[in-house]
């Protein structure tokens, strides 16, 4: 206890002080400084004009006892390594930082499930919380409700769960891709998925395999990945190759995905373009390198972020009882040079490989 | 006010109803729950039994005002696209998990420096500060030297601050760098450089010269890439390939700029490595996927981010006045396809390219 209060007491300008200067009480101080308090502009003001002259800064931590705001929000994020979720967390502690708040940061250790972490994110009192490429429980949802505590899962819904949830609308990116590689010729198609159990993987699926059949094609093969991984990419498209009749078009359920395979055709000799065409999903920004220059569905991140935090409704006095919403956007396909029309010259190839 | 406290009222358990179930004082159940406080071990489980019979979840907030800590670590991170720092990050937040506390993220936006992310770190109270990928000024260090705010610069030192510092041994990385090309036989060598401003960038730099040089080779090629991105280090090279004499080995000082190169040489029809040796510098994921499979020195993030958590002295009741330390930690070289040999073949391929 003493290690900080030595260093503190000497330097720093309290809100008493700045009180006194002002022969104003400190709750008018704190008040000045909460987005929720009622004060008129002038006081507030000469308030802060003051407290900056003076050096004072307001100690967040112990304002958050008396307006019982913390001006934290919790972000759990299960995975930093596929490059979609560096982008997200940038792009979400920016938005989150403009509207005066903070990221706390929680990365489930591996093994530990998002309720494991539930204990920590409550002790901390956050304002609000954001889940991230993480799964919920009907317990952890229950417990966030009875503390009205607002909850957004990002990039993820759970069917039943009565949440606020924002995601990409996978269903119908998975229906664009369909259309866009039947439009281009190819007929023998094949799609790769990550995690089977996530919404993610799902919905991209069904759109893609639902457009399909509406289309007359029938008999989509099909691998697992089981992960999201390049490893997992690489893999389930070298037992995809093994199967007789390859396909002449792959989607693959997220980018990285898309590269492991990319990378495995080519070291089995196969063209991209020219022999099979690759489609991916998320647009990370590796997907722009002239490496792979796949073709995918961009996510539109920074609309998905506005609203995981507009529905958080970070600074409202009140946080008035909405039903929980999923809102899905729109995504947009981004051709690039992995996929090709099917002229005349590539039906040859494909009998050659027969 | 009334939002939170509604909620919360109805079914939250305080330190008081656990202090009266055992009839003991609410300052004891603090105690209970501090790291450093005095307490006897049968006193201390018998509060965390009750407490957690009770449900009773500490409040870190509250107790901050008593224990003068937060229990939150403010992590600095000015670029989470580079693929190096999502990595860094996600071993930072486990380990300082690991000890008890959370990371608060602070992610400068464009235009803004560390130092105006300064007065949000103080509010907020943090117990210390991790400054990854961002310089820091020297008024920055002096506030938190005042305040006896444990920092710690992570990937970077700034020559002349009395701060903490941990880094990898760039200079031995970029000496080791330049053995190993020259051991392969290569004599018409490269340089492209990130930001030239960067200790990171200086170091690798001046330990490749520096052995070069000891090696008898002098007159090094270098091109500035300006900053860390994938389109600088393409267009460093492009620039690289006009003049006279192409080099037949780069080293970039960071993977994403020599994959930025590798994509660019590849375009430019040259063979990698029977035409061109490429070495990066981090070893990031992807430095491992087959289509780059890029030799590279290999940070020890896992080291750099015990000795960085170490530094900060996180739960120690007194942060002792320890002399600021730089520690300089070794990579290795991790050897891959992306080098080779320069056989007799290759000088008649020099020949013709000439």
């Amino acid at each position: 206890m003493a290690r900080k209060a030595s260093g503190k007491a000497s330097s720093a300008i309290t809100a008493m002080d700045v009180a006194r200067t002002l022969g104003v009480s400190q709750s008018t101080i704190s008040r000045a400084y909460s987005m929720t308090a009622s004060i008129s502009e002038k006081t507030k003001s000469r308030v802060l004009e003051t407290a900056n002259a003076l050096g004072y800064q307001p100690n967040i931590i112990a304002r958050s006892l008396i307006t019982r705001r913390t001006n934290i929000v919790a972000v759990v994020v299960a995975n930093l390594v596929d490059p979609f979720y560096p982008v997200v967390l940038d792009a979400l502690a920016q938005r989150i930082q403009s509207q005066g708040f903070q990221t706390l940061l929680f990365i489930p250790s591996s093994g530990e499930q998002v309720d494991d972490v539930l204990p920590k994110l409550l002790q901390y009192q956050v304002d609000a919380v954001v889940l991230a490429s993480a799964t919920l429980s009907s317990a952890m949802a229950k417990v966030c409700a009875e503390r009205d505590m607002p909850l957004v899962l990002f990039n993820r819904y759970v069917p039943g769960l009565e949440v606020h949830a924002v995601s990409c609308d996978n269903v119908a990116g998975g229906r664009r891709v369909a259309e866009f590689l039947h439009g281009l010729g190819h007929r023998r198609l094949a799609f790769v998925s990550g995690e089977t159990t996530s919404s993610t993987n799902r919905d991209r699926e069904r759109g893609f395999i639902a457009r399909l059949t509406e289309l007359g094609i029938d008999g989509c093969r099909q691998e697992v990945g089981g992960d999201y991984s390049y490893e997992s990419g690489y893999d389930a498209t070298q037992r995809l190759l093994r199967q007789a009749g390859p396909p002449d078009a792959i989607f693959f359920a997220s980018d990285v995905l898309a590269f492991g395979g990319m990378d495995m055709l080519q070291a089995a000799g196969l063209r991209i373009p020219q022999d099979i065409s690759i489609v991916g999903y998320d647009d990370v920004p590796l997907a722009a390198w002239r490496g792979y220059d796949l073709t995918t569905i961009r996510q539109p991140i920074d609309e998905m972020v506005e609203a995981a935090v507009d529905m958080l409704g970070l600074g409202q006095a009140q946080h008035l009882p909405v039903a929980p919403t999923t809102r899905l956007i729109m995504g947009a396909l981004i051709e690039r040079s992995s996929t090709s029309k099917r002229p005349v010259r590539i039906d040859l190839a494909k009998t050659r490989r027969r």
